[in-house]
């Protein structure tokens, strides 16, 4: 079960002394990765190394540098969204001030990147290679984020390379970490990355779904993303099936970000009217297929694969 | 000689191609790292490849990591200083935006972690170790100096340590880059590192003279030091000098950051009538005696110190 995953992280994770001087530096850091978070990230680098036969404890360091590399991104993203609150607490931004949620996000990318040097030779060497790409593809994938704030002709796929690029490719190189520490086989490593993407553009979309219909926000605004105006897979594909009048109706409100139940009330009627949440269901459904076609391709022993499919089901039938 | 080195450098830089999507994220770094600059720190890389027997184009990458990590520290400190000039240009935040600063800072020191990866075994594992260290130590420099701001009982100790951190270690971490490149001795290694410290301390102690007391200011704000209220070695010196009143008169400068001609002169003239600008050169002649000394104990032929010895004559003995 990944739950075990996740309470040998969190020990790992509370063991640690972060609180250092300058403390104006480190208590930010050490604020964020207490408030939580469902540890997602490096409880997947422990399971996939588990999975390839190595004991999981052998990943902490590696699980580390992704559950910080992760909330490094946080404090940023939350300085470039405007956001008061992360999971349900302030922002580093919002307790601190704008300075200090720069520098502390800096040094906690940089203390991600010292964890892997708990490794050494082809390990360590694969695990830096794999770790700056998908760094760099988060930031590509951010930066497409707020360019679509501005475009008015993203396409669905334009949406979908941009959840890739932001969210996939570190749930998927999370796993691969956990790969790349147990030594596993290319043919292996190559399928639990690729099981990694799909199962994150799962997630992304689960997620996006949530932000509007889910039951409970987990301390996030409630349908955050339409205030905000992202042309998410649903708002995109709900603007090409409406007619001219309610295209107008969807363009009227999304030249604002000002806080409106109306709004939310309009819009989510509209994707509802066009069936786009269950067509979100369907896609969401098509990539945790394709998530447990990838797990049968594993050249791992078959008891070995409910642990991951039974991690995909649960992601899939999660309501926060 | 110096210049050498940084013509190969600015050569290799030239070549390089940033430019990738999505532009408004890769645009940014291209534009800070072609705006010039000194090219001070990969330049002292190559140099020290050279002086412990290797080519200094096998030091390349490495230098490429120094000089892209200090570019991205230039970016999100302009950030936080609010400054809207860097080397007589728009500073990024200013010609884009904060968020294209803040995101463009995050992937060139993502770029800059990534070229260490052209190495391998243990050079690939000795560069990272110091290059996070490193890293981090310039991270703890910055908050240091932004406590000190608010601080009223900063010593001067404190103010050099501080310049250790945020200044003196990175140029100390070029030249030991190289050696480390090279595959120095480690009684050499020790030795361009401790060189570096020096000669960084040296290097800072004339940048803040130069700010108040220099002839020319490539681009930067004239006093912006005096003005913007940093208690540098300067200040802290001739607050211990003056008498009480003119202790209050400082206290009434220092209790705003509204840019004036008087409170230049003023401050200026305290420093120059207690004949600091004088202390403060000496001290700049005892880091750079103890560099030469350094210099001396390495174990490498005498004709190569003489560049050393140029090097950090010259930067005693620049006006800019």
């Amino acid at each position: 079960m990944i739950t075990t995953y996740t309470t040998s992280f969190q020990s790992f994770l509370t063991e640690l002394s972060i609180k250092k001087e300058p403390k104006n530096l480190y208590e930010p850091i050490a604020y964020i990765l207490g408030i939580g978070g469902k540890r997602i990230r490096p409880s997947l680098t422990l399971m996939a190394c588990e999975l390839f036969g190595k004991p999981h404890t052998e990943a902490l360091n590696a699980a580390l540098c992704v559950e910080m590399f992760h909330n490094f991104s946080l404090i940023h993203d939350d300085i470039m969204d405007n956001a008061p609150l992360r999971r349900g607490h302030e922002t580093v931004h919002e307790k601190w001030n704008l300075n200090t949620g720069i520098l502390s996000g800096d040094a906690l990318l940089i203390l991600a990147c010292q964890q892997l040097n708990g490794y050494d030779g082809k390990v360590f060497k694969q695990l830096n290679g794999l770790f700056y790409t998908t760094a760099l593809e988060v930031c590509e994938g951010q930066q497409y984020d707020f360019d679509f704030e501005q475009r008015v002709d993203v396409s669905v796929e334009d949406y979908l390379k941009m959840i890739r690029l932001k969210t996939a490719v570190l749930l998927a190189a999370s796993l691969k970490f956990g790969a790349i520490v147990a030594e596993a086989n290319e043919d292996d490593m190559h399928g639990i990355y690729t099981f990694g993407l799909n199962l994150g553009m799962a997630f992304q979309l689960q997620d996006d779904y949530l932000d509007i219909f889910g039951t409970d926000n987990f301390g996030k605004q409630k349908a955050g993303d339409i205030i905000s105006n992202k042309k998410t897979y649903m708002v995109l594909k709900t603007l090409a099936l409406v007619n001219e009048k309610e295209r107008e109706t969807m363009k009227y409100w999304f030249a604002t970000t000002a806080y409106s139940e109306e709004k939310i009330r309009v819009i989510s009627k509209l994707i509802k009217s066009y069936k786009v949440d269950l067509l979100v269901q369907n896609e969401i459904a098509k990539y945790t297929q394709q998530a447990m076609q990838n797990v049968k391709e594993l050249k791992i022993p078959e008891e070995r694969k409910k642990t991951l499919n039974d991690f995909a089901t649960n992601l899939m039938l999660r309501k926060i």
